[in-house]
């Protein structure tokens, strides 16, 4: 048995749990041999859920919890009050070691204060980034930070280039993985006080390949693989692409539909356009990593269907195999980081 | 003479000068029986240009000037050593009352620096932001400020929603604009420290209709007629919406060409698209207004083409019939701000 990553699931996290969530899980075990999932949440819908599907029985285990942390709540406080939730239940199943990772598409608040406080930071890491994948012309980027750590400093910011170069090498599989730091010009004296102190310390860092500043305008087009800012502007460009993406893609459709010759010509472009913009969908890369911590922590969208969840299961294994949390300690240990946990 | 409205065109800014700007100079008299167009430039190059066009004569003037101003010289140095430059010889035309308003596809730092510096600002005025108009999935909104204002204060941000909110109302006709602020969550408590402290100064900010935080997934689908940020996000949202834009437009059509059967389709949806895009096209709206200065300061895109800076000269009008300058002085002085001018 042991030859498994074992992934904790919050199976009453996000819109869609846990009918989708089960179902993503059911998916995952199909198609990875290497994977267990201890499925957290109330005993009987889950049970439910599973009976309705086939799957090897040993590859998934039913882990009762019987509370639900709701995503409007307060974070600190759930994670404080609410013990045998499936979200901090989940966590302490990587905490004690049971699981290496853990999945969910619940609340954000709570799994980033529950990752640091339950999973806990790894030694010497000062915030742990929420590092989505985004989409670009030549492939996907890591923006990194996205997390809650709003009004970062520069010395956050060098670490954030360094785990997420790790995770793009080692993850994604990218060679050198270019490093970049958002900036309104290209210029190293352009930028606002954060960014002005960060850009000499990334410029000095031999362990990363940074390629000085990158215009938000850039990165659709791929300029930089691991994109770094602090969180408020890297949830804004995050959120800048969904709304764009969504409300461009809307306007082709209508814009398909003015006329009786475009409707004939949408029905004609339907499918190979739908295969392109596929590779342009923020939600085909399953979850965000959140990096830094003592196991693997993954949040996918609050509306993921089965196939988010399946691709955050399984991503697991290749961050679990590639023990992406041992190099990130031991990056940190070179650069003679002695700073201790909190 | 005394019904035009003036405006001074820094003939040899931007990337397609002086042929583009002269171009749109000439189209915006032919349009708009109201405007005179002093044209700023090398005289010999500008009067060439003009040679090839037909307009009414008393609505174009050529004022020469010897120098001009690269997009890479420092801004401040610049403006202060060429003082025959276009771009400064224009401004004084504002500043000294010959003309109403300056446009520029030129220097963005020198625009910026030589309209605080050359025209000046309102009294009481302390940061003038840069104000583009950004498409909407129901028309647009005015992102304020995508200037050079990093590291802005809460009262800094307040003026750029009041500012924002007259320009808006007088100028596009939007009666009680919505005024929201970007943040990362829709909760008060939400956002970096700035945002945390300018959200209570808005919610009791009696003259402007304040809707609360908006995050960026939102801006695209119109959430706010008023979108007030600071600089370094403002230009990370204006520059992720034009990426994004580019790259999934060409995307779309990178699609169409995959098949012949979609190649067919491609060519019957093609106008009907075109024209729904055209909608969505970050360009049409002519350049970006620079707000709280005593006359009108329009910064266009540097590739701007003769229709932008047409529609850049038209739009004057509007700011200059309006007294948007006056306005936003009189509700200054109706808030009894009394700092004075640097």
């Amino acid at each position: 048995m042991s030859e498994y990553i074992k992934v904790a699931v919050d199976a009453m996290g996000g819109d869609n749990a846990p009918q989708e969530i089960v179902k993503g899980a059911v998916e995952a075990v199909n198609e990875g041999s290497k994977v267990k999932v201890y499925l957290v949440g109330m005993k009987e819908a889950v049970e439910r859920e599973l009976s309705g599907h086939t799957y090897p029985k040993e590859q998934i285990e039913v882990v009762p919890a019987s509370e639900i942390i709701e995503t409007a709540e307060p974070p600190v406080m759930a994670i404080r009050k609410k013990k045998d939730s499936s979200l901090v239940k989940a966590l302490n199943l990587v905490k004690d070691g049971t699981c290496d990772a853990y999945v969910s598409a619940g609340s954000t608040g709570a799994t980033l204060v529950g990752g640091q406080v339950i999973v806990g930071r790894i030694k010497g890491v000062e915030r742990p980034p929420l590092a989505p994948l985004i989409p670009t012309a030549t492939g996907c980027s890591l923006l990194i930070d996205c997390g809650a750590n709003v009004d970062a400093r520069p010395s956050h910011l060098v670490q954030f280039a360094k785990m997420g170069s790790v995770y793009m090498e080692h993850v994604m599989g990218i060679k050198n993985p270019k490093v970049g730091i958002v900036n309104i010009g290209a210029e190293e004296e352009k930028g606002n006080a954060l960014v002005k102190e960060t850009f000499p310390l990334l410029k000095n860092c031999p362990d990363i390949n940074f390629i000085g500043s990158v215009e938000a305008r850039d990165i659709p087009a791929g300029a930089a693989d691991v994109v770094v800012c602090e969180a408020f502007t890297g949830n804004v460009i995050l959120k800048t692409y969904e709304g764009v993406g969504s409300t461009l893609i809307s306007k082709v459709k209508e814009g398909m539909m003015t006329s009786l010759r475009s409707k004939i010509g949408a029905l004609l472009v339907k499918p190979a356009l739908k295969q392109t913009l596929k590779a342009f969908d923020l939600e085909q890369y399953g979850g965000a990593p959140m990096l830094g911590l003592k196991g693997l922590v993954v949040k996918t969208h609050g509306s993921s269907k089965s196939i988010e969840i399946k691709n955050s299961i399984l991503q697991c294994i290749t961050f679990t195999e590639q023990q992406i949390s041992e190099k990130i300690k031991q990056m940190l240990q070179a650069d003679g980081i002695v700073s201790g946990e909190k």
